[in-house]
């Protein structure tokens, strides 16, 4: 008899951080929960960085998972962007960190081709196949979604051969 | 009477973030203490982050800081550099902010206008107007004289006009 395990993936962003919690027990998945918490963008940087802790603190503590995902990505538009987006990474990655999680990272490509087939897509296709993966999904947001999508491809990935997605 | 305002400034970066504490009476500024704090390149992306978060979190416990200022810099090489310093700043802005201190941001050209009169110059020369401005500073990096150089920057802005350095 194995044991469940609780996956959180973590999609990050300044304004809004999704995640999105699955949990995987032998080759079967189920939705567990999901959500996104948003930083003011009235307050100062620190304070925002400080609300997305908080935040992730409190759903990491409710849910307790025991290993998270996080999407190891980039905007190409231009380098204050990336370094925002690095900046809510960074607290993305510490929170489950401190609260004794493994935090592994998948490129987005590596998220689309397990998820949707291909390595391209575009976020209404993640949407729709987690939905079709996990008919009793639920998200408030694309970065939910997503945060969803990254969750599915820790559990494909750490799994042994053989898995796959559960007939619910 | 007024009472003497302690500030940490912090360099951030993912292998080494610099630290510097300076206390700022009136129109007199002290050193009080610098260093760094290191990451293990062996080791994951969230255990380093941790590593960095430990670090800094302890270093504000024990010298108890009243105010915080970080550099607001990126690098230009390329995006992936960028959003490993982002992390790294990510950290270094939620800490003090989690501790209740509030979090300035300086860009570096406005840090070295402080420190060296004009707004560029190389390390050298900020570590060389550091001592010039403390003559008992130490540091045990460029890292750490940057964060001193930050502080001070800080320690000016925030002051009322006629403000000077130390004669130590």
């Amino acid at each position: 008899m194995t044991e469940a395990i609780r996956i959180i993936g973590i999609d990050p962003g300044l304004r809004r951080t999704g995640w999105g919690l699955v949990e995987s027990l032998g080759n079967t998945l189920r939705f567990v929960a999901s959500g996104t918490v948003s930083s003011n963008a009235d307050c100062d940087l620190a304070t925002r960085l400080m609300q997305l802790h908080d935040g992730l603190a409190e759903i990491v503590h409710s849910f307790r998972p025991s290993e998270a995902a996080v999407e190891n990505t980039f905007v190409n538009k231009n380098a204050a962007a990336t370094l925002k987006l690095g900046q809510a990474r960074g607290i993305a990655m510490l929170v489950p960190a401190r609260a004794g999680l493994r935090v592994c990272e998948y490129a987005p490509n590596a998220v689309k081709k397990t998820v949707i087939g291909v390595g391209h897509g575009d976020k209404g296709q993640i949407r729709m196949m987690v939905k079709v993966l996990m008919p009793r999904a639920t998200f408030d947001s694309d970065d939910a979604a997503d945060a969803l999508a990254i969750a599915i491809c820790h559990a494909h990935h750490r799994a042994a051969p053989g898995w796959r997605m559960a007939a619910e």
